[in-house]
């Protein structure tokens, strides 16, 4: 079985190992693989556009932790939810907004048997969610943690705008390759990108143009360079989709 | 098995990986977590504080090995060490001065044929730290690692001061909630704290206050901000126990 | 089964943990290991050093999978190689250069029922690299990854230079011990050192100094401090070996 980490608690502090200590206490053979610990603090929507990315390249049955948690200690519910095949874990803040599908199953996590004691105000990826995350692995069933609930914390899918920036300077949008009617264009950062390329290495060095990255979204990339530094955009920032001439 | 790395290497040189591979060469089937690569370098006393708070949270008889070792190659000894039910191997530098409890069996490391081969001087993580921990976990007794001893470097308990900063910016004290009388309060970079509030979530959005953290010790946090940025105090940093008035 | 992952998509993005959710959908029981993923965008030859300078600690048989790949999307082949016993996959271009030995036998991947559906352009880590070497850890023979090549792309081993700086601010050279004759020296940024020391230890604190590294290359350190800061010298920079007087 696996189970993947996302959280915002970076790799400095032993938040992230500590987790991992509780889940191999009670699964030791679970394969544990971190997604990412760098989502910026605090940032829910960020956090589930990364994991809506990454989860399905998983196999089916893997448990998904995700601990970016403003409100850790607050009367924010923490929940498990079953969909498309695999199997989540996170407070009910919003995380699991591009995730769940019409057909998930989620419940409300209140079985204490599954958590770690002490229980923690403050530490609840360590007290709730890696025990709960590793006794589902370790086959308990979902109905198990709590009572079926019918409404999470939903954020709105946001209009067009950049969802992260990369490490290389890509700037990953929301934008589909058919919201791009022919004739129209991408404006960002001050400037119109019409063209749609397949490939980085179909740009030549130095030219900014769009691809269809590599989990279908449209990215914004400078062969080689930082798109989002040449145009001086971050994460969230608008797009303006610009309808191509009425002699189309 | 389980084996815990804590060193000060990060994680852009391949140190990490190469220790992982001379490990795994030795017991193919050991679970290894990373704790942190990013102590500050050459930091026995935050390394010390770090490991103190992560270990417990681990299954008894993991191994934890831990590299930051500024005396490499100089005549400081290599120690193995059972105690808390938990094995430590590291450099005798203080680095495990708070989890040796009066209990602890301590070990000088002599015992060539559990090293790798030729020895360097400038690389022990790789050449005695991780092939010994792999050893210990395979099974070999601690005491075949070399004679005991009964002198291993202690750093003293440092009074009242700031252990660390984490990703948050939360100051994580080495307070106890019981170092704090009734009435009392913590004087930190030019403030003082007397309230010690529950959780995050019980503070106000940009409210400076002290909770009681994951692993006991007192924090100093703002709730969604960095109370190290606010207050500009890093690890190390003293603070002041004011005592509550008489009249309480 | 060991596979390796070294990359240079650090690890703020999902990239990383895509991939391992590839290879473990494919070898559910593989250990996965990080050597790095803070190679410098790009850079092929800084790939190479590290590379090289990493895999043999690893088990024989180990899987490397190196992903530094500015051509993905163009014609530039994906291969597996077999040499000294390890198994290498990557894009052909150059970064397999210092691990390639004379009896290394290199294979252009085309056996597209290795690879995962649909291919993307923009994201081989994930797509090729990833599953092919899942299938080679699981026993897949490397000759049914495509037909045998004898022309991979080669880098030529660089003039005396600056290989990489580490975490800790010591320079790592490609010169060997047997490169400095008695009485010569190292001209690296603006000074000449001539002492070689045995260990960090062996040097003053402060003191500028060459060693013999854990990689059997030479190493410029400043003992407790960063000589690369000292020297202002980076990755690649050029270093004259100074010939002994003729008096020795």
């Amino acid at each position: 079985m696996i189970i993947t980490l996302t959280t915002d608690f970076g790799l400095a502090d032993p938040y992230v190992g500590v987790m991992k200590g509780v889940i191999l206490g009670i699964a030791p053979d679970v394969q544990i693989v971190d997604i990412t610990h760098q989502v910026p603090s605090y940032d829910v929507i960020e956090t589930a556009a990364v994991l809506s990315s990454a989860y399905q390249y998983f196999p089916p049955e893997t448990v998904h932790i995700v601990v970016v948690d403003p409100g850790v200690g607050s009367p924010r519910r923490p929940i498990a939810a079953a969909s498309d095949g695999h199997v989540f874990v996170a407070p009910d803040n919003g995380v699991l907004s591009f995730v769940l599908d019409k057909a998930a199953a989620v419940y409300h996590i209140t079985n204490e048997r599954l958590f770690r004691h002490p229980l923690s105000s403050t530490f609840h990826g360590r007290d709730i969610f890696a025990p709960v995350a590793a006794h589902l692995a370790q086959g308990t069933p979902i109905t198990s943690v709590g009572a079926r609930i019918t409404d999470p914390a939903r954020k709105p899918y946001p209009g067009p705008c950049v969802l992260r920036i990369d490490k290389f300077g890509n700037i990953i949008t929301n934008l589909r390759p058919e919201d791009l009617r022919p004739g129209s264009s991408i404006r960002i950062g001050g400037v119109s990108i019409s063209r749609l390329r397949q490939t980085f290495a179909e740009a030549d060095p130095g030219e900014l143009c769009a691809i269809v990255g590599s989990t279908g979204f449209i990215e914004i990339i400078l062969n080689q360079g930082s798109a989002a530094e040449t145009l001086k955009v971050a994460s969230g920032a608008e797009i303006e989709v610009e309808s191509g001439s009425a002699k189309q």
